[in-house]
């Protein structure tokens, strides 16, 4: 039998606990939505209030020299490369996940039509995907005739068949929170002679992602996407990044193919004023327009929150607190909650788990949610019937997760929920 | 003759002299580069850190509903439809001018190919817009089999002919500041049977803009892009807006039309998490990902230093001082500069003549620039042989005129921009 203090214990013992401290989180408060926007770190207000002060305030337009605003999007990409396995000068910082979905996958397309391989027309992906990188899929697949087909992730190994171009998947899922092995599954795309192209929004930063060689140093991932304000601590709608493999981007240059979004600090010569668009190399060509200074500020600053955390095991470290965080709670969730109609959803395995767990429970799930969050545990709800908990190992406390189970339990025990001001929905859920 | 004296009574006498109030400029530093980047809102620093520290850090995610993050691209879309002539729920504000071209540019193709007119297949611009329009545009033609053709502004008529399926201008030119009239040129793009797609990044914000009545309240432009961070003043990288005439968005709807950066926030109901695509009415559906909420709160401070103008006359009153002001930097630069080899790029007839002032020398345009930078006065170079000056009738004074000009003249009777040091290239120019 657990007690608050056996997991208190678990917490004195914690290495990672300092890295707590590089979080401002409000009192009152256990934040398990780190994996829909990441908390604010302690450091982004000065640092926002010196770009938008000294270098914009003061030094006005002489600051894209003089504080390096021009190299911001790459500066940023090469922390980010850091924790993907990718290395520097591959990844860029900018836009949003979606824009920059559509820049690799057009990119895998126009690569797999210069096959000259007129067979290979699918792009797979799952149905529980996240929606937009779906929609992004869709209507790529409308202009470039391609056919976006949709399964389940047990489906995967039947339906890569030789017309696969792309196959496109999320690393964990936005809503079960399960992980795909990812070189197991590279080289199953690969092996298929299709492209492999992840979306890392629910796992970088998170966990060990590892895009060059999770399953054999020769073996590496085609491409990739990422988010900035979950895992990244980025702050709300930061920019997002994109990783290309060198192997590619050569490519690219030598048979002079774009990627659609050819925007001038993507130019080879941007300061050159051309009237005709020249690629700049590698990575650089998946740069569209001017790069959003005060927002890349902000993303530097989550960026670093988790590089905090190299010096004491990095991403691996946090993975095992992570795994540690995400089974007690599903342990006290199961003993605690039990009788209650909740039921797991998505993988009770370690291995196949990334930093969240989702319960669905038939009725009053959206309801549920909202009383957990008038008490300060901010959860939060994915239709039609999921309570979804994002265990963020940066600043997450295993007494937090205590907290937060005693919390549901009396949610559930004493009915609040059924209160009619927890049964509105808001505009966003 | 003009004196110093005779300018400051010009100041004295400038009713929108107050709203120079509204900007923090630094000491000794005379701003002519607004039209690249705007100066720094008062109110700036102060609301991002409510929307780090209050909005992100206290709210976390709850505040996509009690700060109303999630209507934040609409609502400021509704503020820049006040200054160029656009209704309530017809602008979004997102993304880059770059993407956002992408977008609009993409659906006019996808509108004129719907239209079943094979012989429309050319994009007309001007040679000398902005690269990236020039880019984005070139990216396009090559994905639909369109023709990218590209003329000098007075073989606008000729070339408008029974090819063209799309004209695109930017109403102000970057480098000369030479103003497109646009309900004529509007006009003259609808009587040759082409759609009229206008960027604003050079005139939203510093000059009366009706995309639909400058003509006639029956003729209407059909797209249009702009910029947050130069007029707009809403700082370093700041989101972009995007318009679409209704009579396009409501044929899209009927004809299932998509712009291809069809993201999640453009769908009918995000939050219903759906595996297809199904987009937003109107404007909605040119929304792309989530909003970069702080930055486009950076934007919303920009905007209202523009629509504070309002009781003063607005863009009417703006322009009047505008105009006032590069007629004097003119009459100055060309009487108290003379036979310095400095020759007026762009147009003198006010108005043909955006907001700001080019000039050309053969030699030292960039050195210039550059000494002129030293001592305070911050212009522009725009290769291969401009020095150009923006004019923010919002906190350019007209003893400011009368001072960069002095120092302009001191620059080139010294000769000091000939030392080595202002002849060093920075990798932004």
């Amino acid at each position: 039998m657990t007690t608050r203090q056996d997991v208190a214990t678990l917490d004195a013992q914690d290495p990672l606990a300092p890295l707590r401290a590089q979080f401002e989180l409000p009192d009152g408060v256990i934040y398990l939505d780190g994996n829909s926007l990441g908390a604010m770190p302690r450091a982004t207000p000065a640092r926002l209030q010196q770009v938008v002060r000294d270098e914009w305030g003061t030094g006005l337009i002489r600051s894209w020299n003089t504080a390096g605003w021009i190299e911001l999007s790459q500066r940023i990409g090469d922390k980010i490369a850091r924790l993907i396995g990718a290395g520097p000068g591959e990844v860029v910082a900018a836009d949003s996940t979606s824009v920059n979905l559509y820049k690799v996958l057009s990119a895998a397309l126009m690569l797999v039509k210069a096959d000259a391989a007129p067979t290979r027309r699918v792009i797979l992906s799952e149905r529980s995907n996240f929606p937009t990188d779906l929609y992004i899929a869709e209507s790529l697949a409308r202009q470039h005739g391609f056919e976006l087909r949709l399964i389940e992730a047990d489906e995967l190994d039947a339906a890569l068949d030789e017309r696969v171009a792309v196959l496109m998947l999320t690393h964990v899922n936005y809503r079960s929170g399960r992980v795909h092995p990812m070189g197991a599954v590279t080289h199953a795309a690969h092996a298929a002679g299709a492209l492999m192209l992840w979306d890392l929004c629910h796992s970088a930063g998170a966990l060990p992602v590892n895009l060059t060689g999770d399953w054999s140093a020769e073996e590496s991932a085609d491409f990739a996407v990422g988010c900035g304000y979950k895992y990244l601590n980025g702050g709300p709608g930061a920019p997002a990044f994109a990783w290309v493999h060198p192997r590619h981007t050569e490519r690219m240059d030598r048979e002079q193919l774009w990627q659609p979004l050819s925007g001038w600090l993507g130019h080879a010569a941007p300061f050159e004023f051309s009237p005709a668009y020249r690629p700049g190399r590698g990575i650089q060509r998946f740069i569209c327009g001017t790069p959003a200074v005060v927002a890349l500020a902000g993303l530097e600053c989550g960026v670093d929150t988790v590089l905090a955390a190299e010096p004491l095991g990095g991403l691996a470290a946090l993975r095992r607190k992570s795994l540690a965080l995400t089974r007690l709670f599903t342990t006290l969730v199961e003993t605690r909650c039990a009788g209650h109609g909740l039921t797991l959803v998505g993988p009770r395995d370690d291995a196949q788990r990334g930093s969240q767990v989702s319960f669905a429970r038939q009725e009053g799930a959206y309801a549920i949610v909202q009383a957990l969050i008038e008490r300060g545990v901010i959860g939060d709800f994915r239709a039609p019937d999921v309570l979804r908990f994002g265990f963020t190992p940066l600043y997450t406390r295993f007494v937090d997760v205590w907290d937060a189970v005693e919390h549901l339990r009396e949610v559930l025990e004493s009915g609040e929920w059924r209160e009619e001001r927890f049964n509105r929905k808001a505009a966003v859920t």
